[in-house]
Parts: structure tokens; sequence; C-alpha cells
């Protein structure tokens, strides 16, 4: 990138998006400036990444609580009227509005809401690499100048990400499907488990793991994003509490119940796989291994030796015993290679299944 | 085993569960006979097994859809009225009254459910292995003979899993809520994403993804458990469906929403960890690779050399990109001991989560 035009970055808000932002832009050569409404918190992430003072800098990030986000641009917007901004926040159409009320602000604000983990917050989880491969999604307005998107183009590329242009609308209703729906919905089932005896948990396997792992979250951050895509989650929630009535009128008729499951499955499959292209049909390869070291590297050995991409894995763990099934995700091919190879030298390989 | 009391087991049914069984006692030395309603697939399943004709056997494995149980249970007790029976169906309560109800059964018949995976059927999926370390659920009546129990402990050590014993209505509580309520949720979950434009699904992440991989079941078995355990499915589902109109209610309150989040996540952390112990406190160890062949292999090798424990491990893709993000899941001193380590040798290693 020979014409930087990105020299200098204040970056409002120092928790984990914030100084990751501030930390991957420092490593290629951006003069960054961490502000905080914590005097403290703002010392400690201007150490962390090596920030400097900036004045009149070229680009603003707004990386706050989205329920502060009115009066924070308010004051962003006087101290730097010349600047571009983004903000960051996990829903996009109540920024929009907000900043389409501000004269001549939308020329300069683009909305954007990186795809990136946040199941752990914090200054001190922050990562120069959390958005390397990751989408960054832009939800300009139709106003927007040419060289704000072109300093914000840049600040995405300086990090690693790709930038996906949606409406802010259809980034709101994307998300609550494929993102805020899900959370509450395993959060919903976990809370079922609420009061369950010690000794009935024992009988949990991968499936319930699997369905309520996000349940794990932090609330503070959880509350705002549902309470800010409210609008777009309504309708949704009514559409989930509606087939749960669907599935409880059901219970009696099993061609029903089977007509229910046979629709999420639909549903299931219309998930791309990985790169983003369409979803793959692995085959899956179940080997039982010694649950100790080594057996794994062995396993990986012999992939690598094969010229065996490993495309997913599972490690389950049988209680009470000392072995473990692992299944490996490969494409057909590799998986009969692999399936022979293994088996001929002596693991304990299942049959493929699909 | 030098008292070994099973000689001769019946096995009625050759999908996956019967075959499996079959399969695994004939390994053991077991004379066994498998009958299915199909000619043509008894025929196949005995061939696969190595089945002989067995008269008069010690025990008999009932394994078909719990809708065929009664009439199955009728005829193959007029059959081998001095034999043992087990039944291997995912709900226990239905089959207890029905065992209750025909003179001199309960003595002989002991309700069991193998905790496998049953994600795939067919004799062709069998595996002797499929109850390695498996849990092997025993609902007896207080009625039943001991003769019998020691023939269906045996046929349990056999196979290499666990008996575990619980009531028939306990049993029914415990997996309508652990098993067969997170099955259903998921399903409803996935529905959701129908209609679903491809560009949106592109955003999907790993969050969708874990919670409805188990929407990918077969609607076919499903309906049957879902229809049998119907009962306690029912009240399951309305506390739901009430959580869902809770949700509903606190949208636009986001102390509620946390609220609900929160005792989402004091729920999940009921479920135990591995080998049925509590759950652990895993430290997650980020590892950006290229997603191609060895790379895998090579990080495992290091594992082996460093004496570290792999516990789990996600892989996760990026979209357009042909990087990966591997995540170890690992022991506090595992993972700083192997942070460390593969640091100093160049790997893309990032700060160690708890």
């Amino acid at each position: 990138m020979s014409n930087n035009k990105l020299k200098t970055v204040r970056i409002v808000g120092s928790g984990l998006i914030g100084t990751s932002i501030g930390l991957g832009l420092v490593q290629r050569g951006v003069s960054v400036d961490m502000v905080d409404s914590d005097p403290q918190a703002q010392s400690l992430a201007n150490d962390l990444i090596g920030g400097v003072g900036v004045a009149s800098p070229d680009l603003v990030v707004l990386a706050m609580p989205t329920t502060q986000l009115p009066a924070v641009i308010e004051v962003e917007n006087l101290l730097n009227p010349q600047s571009t901004f983004i903000d960051v926040g996990s829903v996009k159409h109540e920024v929009v509005l907000h900043v389409e009320s501000i004269s001549g602000l939308s020329r300069r604000f683009l909305p954007t809401h990186p795809m990136a983990g946040r199941e752990i917050g914090g200054a001190s989880s922050a990562r120069a690499d959390l958005f390397q491969g990751r989408s960054w999604i832009l939800t300009p307005g139709t106003e927007v100048d040419s060289s704000s998107r072109e300093l914000v183009l840049e600040l995405i590329a300086h990090l690693g990400a790709t930038p996906i242009e949606l409406s802010a609308l259809d980034h709101d209703r994307a998300v609550a499907r494929i993102s805020h729906l899900p959370q509450i919905a395993s959060s919903l089932i976990a809370k079922q488990l609420t009061g369950t005896p010690p000794e009935w948990m024992e009988l949990a396997g991968q499936g319930l793991r699997d369905t309520t792992r996000i349940a794990g979250s932090d609330e503070s951050l959880w509350k705002e994003i549902i309470y800010s895509n409210r609008n777009e989650l309504q309708q949704l929630l009514i559409n989930l509490q509606n087939d749960v009535q669907l599935m409880i009128d059901s219970l009696g008729n099993p061609d029903e119940i089977a007509q229910l499951i046979a629709q999420g499955r639909a549903g299931k499959a219309l998930i791309p796989g990985k790169h983003g292209g369409k979803a793959r049909e692995y085959f899956y390869l179940p080997i039982v291994i010694d649950d100790k070291p080594g057996q794994l590297g062995a396993i990986f050995n012999e992939c690598a030796a094969m010229d065996v991409n490993v495309e997913d894995l599972n490690i389950e763990h049988s209680p009470g015993q000392l072995s473990a099934l692992i299944t490996l995700a490969l494409s057909q091919s590799d998986a009969e290679k692999l399936s022979t190879h293994l088996t001929s030298i002596g693991w304990n390989v299942h049959p493929i299944r699909k």
C-alpha cells in the first residue's frame, strides 16, 4: 500500500474491540490515540498499544456500548468536524437514523459491524489479529463521501478483514436471524436445565453441549444487542413461539412431529460450509483412541503423510473411561484413502459415515 | 469371565442398534441369531455378524421402533417363555406399563436404553464397539429375577458399556430435558432459517452452526422418540414457550433481558465435563494456521513432545480466505506450557483465554 491515506486514528472506547483495532493499526504503522471515559482504562489502553496523542484524526472509531453512542457521537462530531467516523456495534438501523439526524454527518460516518467473536471482553483480551479473515460489514448511507469510504476500507484492509456492504435494515434482519435468535434460543434451552439433578446431568451428550455452548455468553453484552435489535427480534421470537406451539399441538401425531423435524433439517441445510462456499458433503471417519498425549499427533502425522486435509474434528470422551472417540470430517476421497491407510497400520478406524 | 452364563441371544430388529449388539456379542463368543420382519434384512444381518440359528435363547433383545414393541413382545414372549428380555428404546415408561400388563413377564424383562449415537441408521452402519464407554441405562421393575439381571449385566459388560440404574419415570424425565427438548429446540431454531437469502447465510458463525448441528437428525427416528415421551415433553415445551414469551415481554428492558441470559448461563454451568466428572475449567489457546495438510499434525506433534493433552479442538475457517483459526482446549498448565513453546518456534499463537 504505497498510497496510505490513513495516518491517524482516534479510538473512543478501550474494550476488546476498540483495543484490538488499536493494536492492529499500530502494527501497520498508523498513529492511534485511545480514549475512554475512564481515565485509568484510557491510560492502560494507550500503554498496551503504544498510543500517542492525535490531533484532528483522519478517522474516529466509536467502540462503546450502543446505548452510549448517541451522546458520544454528539461530542466527538463537535471535537472532530473534519474526521471520518465509524462505529462497530452489532445493530445498525438506529445508528443510521441517529447519524442522519445530524446535519452533514452522514457524509463522513459509515456504520460498520466487524463479525469478530466477542464472548470475552476487556482490553487485556485484545488481539491485533482479532479481525483477520473475518467479515466486516458496512452499512453506509447514500450520501457518504468517497474519501471517507476509502479511509474505512483502508482500516479494514489493515486489520485483515473482508468488507461486505449491506443496507442497515438487511444487516439487522440478517444478524437477528443468524446470530441473535440462536443466542436467545440457546440461553432459553440452557435455562430449562435449572434444577436438574446432577445424576441426570451425567447423561448429557454432545447434542446438549453443542446446543447450549453460546448460552455461556456474557449477559451485559447481549442485553444491549438484543435490546437494540428488538424490532427485528420480536417477530422472529413470535414465529419461534408459534412453532413451539405447533410442536405441542403435534405431540400426539408422529407424522406432524416428523414434518417439524424435517423442516428444521431443511433450514440447517442452508448454512454454508467453510470458506464461505456452499455446504460441503463431508465424510466422517470415527477413530477410537486412548485419551493420552501423542495419539492425536500420530493421527495428524499420518494425515499429513497421506496429503489428507482435515476439515473439522470432534473429540468425544466416554464417561468414566480413558478412551476417546475422535471423528474427522474429510472429503470423500480423503476419507477413503485415510481409512484404508490407518486401518492397515493398526488404528481402530470405523466405517465411513456420510 | 470364567462363569459366562450368556451363551445364546436372539436379536429382533436388524437396524443399527440390533446389528451392533450382534456384532459385539459374536466377537465375545456368544451365539447370536438375528431376526427381522424383512427376510432380506434378516439374511443380510446374519451374514454380516456370522449369525446362527438359536433355539430357546438365554436372552432376547428387542431392537425395533417403540411403536412396534407391544405386538412384538406378545409374539416373542409366546415363542420364548423362558428367556430373559430387554428392549433398547429411548423412552421407558410405556414399555414398563406394557410389560407389567403381561402376566409373569416383568420377572424376565428389563427395559434398557443404551446411550449410543443414533444419528445414522441401518445394519451397514453397525459397529461392534458402538457402546464402548457409553452409559447403558436399566429401568427394571422391582420383580425382576436376579438371574435375568445377571444375564443383562453380562451383555452390557460384553459390549463395554457402563450400566446405570434409574426408575423408568426418572429416565424419561431426564432424557426429555437433556436430549429430547434440545433436539426439538435445535430443529425449531433451524426452521426459522427457512427463506433466508444466501448472502445473509454467508454471515453465519460458529454459534449458529453449533446450535443447529443436531437439527440435521433423522425425522423418522425422532418422531417416534418425541411421540413416546410426549407426556414428559409437553410441560417442558410449555415452560420453553413461557420463557420465549418472557423474552418477548422483556425486549424493551435491557435488565430483564440480562436476567434471562444469565439464567441460561447458570443452566449451562450444570452440564458436567468429560469423563462424567464435573465441568472442568479449560483454557483456550487460539492458533492461526494455513488451511492445508500438515499444519495440524505439526501442532499435535509439538503437543505430544511437550506431553500436553488436548481436551478439545475447534477449527474455524474464515470465509474467502485460506487460513484457519484452531482453538485448543487445555488445562491451565498445559496451555501455558504449550503457548510459550509454540510461540518460541514461530507459530502464530494468541493470548490464552479462559
